[in-house]
């Protein structure tokens, strides 16, 4: 039975599990959530996910919800297919300690960037400005401490391409089309790592 | 040689790793860092955690920061010591899920609480009626969800005790302290879990 993704194509929280599915060579059905109708509010998307958020996933009786806690699923159970995403041999801790930073430290930044910058045009809402410049301090601060992370090490996790990489990427990408972009390029080594990934 | 944490009493994301030596029956130091005096955002504390937050861990050579990449490396590295943490044969992906509903769902809300409610008065600051109030709507949809989660399961990740439930302690226990408690009282399931864990 093949696994199945129920998300959106603008969330890019099923975009993080997309890339996974992607860099693993996994086939998987999408099925397509329709939020604009409130289909992620309705009992039969509750059943998979309480809090009503996409993605859900399902693989064969398994039924998960939350973006890395998906990534990681994969990432464990089809170890041998696709590319490594764990960086094996090397401590998982390490991993471990830079996909919290992911989530705790640049997400709760960039979110708000992406939010702002690009969201909210696809909407048509109006830009506010104080919140982009707040966020764009926090970010460049976080970016500061990824800037030395890659001088002494290729990827975030360590010497290999991880999760704690992939997992910025959907947001990373969105950003790279918005005038946050320039705190990307003022850092060689961050600029290089998202070129790369 | 003996883990060391770096920390501070007051802090919850310390209180998380303490929890979990204390329920893996580990020794370690416990090495105060003093954030009255800024000690957390000089160069000796960067250097083990470049985002100058506590805590910061220490064994052997292995250094670590962000509390739940801590508490994990720990729950498998002293897997055969002290309360087992994983509910092992069970499948870690479920854990993993409650893990991230820990962080991104109730945390954000009991986390904003805490502060309103208890470090604010600490602090002599004024507590913000309109932020208690939000939050408590938030964390009350949460808690609707963990209460119908623990009406099919004991703990959140499953039949066994795990870091899905301890992350939710520290916070759990502060809340408890102060008028968020009639959320958790208003729910039975809920309710117990919070006086078993």
């Amino acid at each position: 039975m093949v696994m199945k993704v129920h998300g959106a194509v603008l969330s890019t929280a099923a975009m993080r599990v997309f890339a996974t599915l992607y860099e693993k060579d996994l086939e998987f059905e999408f099925v397509p959530v329709d939020m604009g109708a409130g289909e992620h509010k309705q009992e039969r998307f509750l059943a998979l996910n309480p809090f009503g958020q996409v993605p859900a996933f399902e693989d064969g009786d398994l039924q998960l919800f939350e973006s890395r806690a998906i990534t990681q699923y994969i990432a464990f159970a089809y170890k041998d297919k696709g590319t490594p995403l764990l960086c094996e041999g090397k401590p998982m801790a390490t991993v471990s300690v830079w996909m919290e930073v992911e989530a705790h430290q640049f997400d709760t930044a960039a979110s708000k960037l992406q939010w702002e910058l690009m969201f909210k045009s696809i909407f048509g809402m109006a830009t506010d400005a104080a919140v982009v410049e707040e966020n764009e301090a926090k970010l460049s601060k976080v970016l500061d401490v990824y800037e030395a992370r890659l001088s002494q090490s290729k990827y975030m996790g360590g010497d290999c391409f991880t999760l704690a990489d992939l997992h910025h990427l959907p947001v990373l990408t969105n950003l790279m089309g918005t005038t946050v972009k320039k705190l990307f390029d003022a850092r060689p080594k961050v600029s290089a790592w998202a070129a790369d990934i």
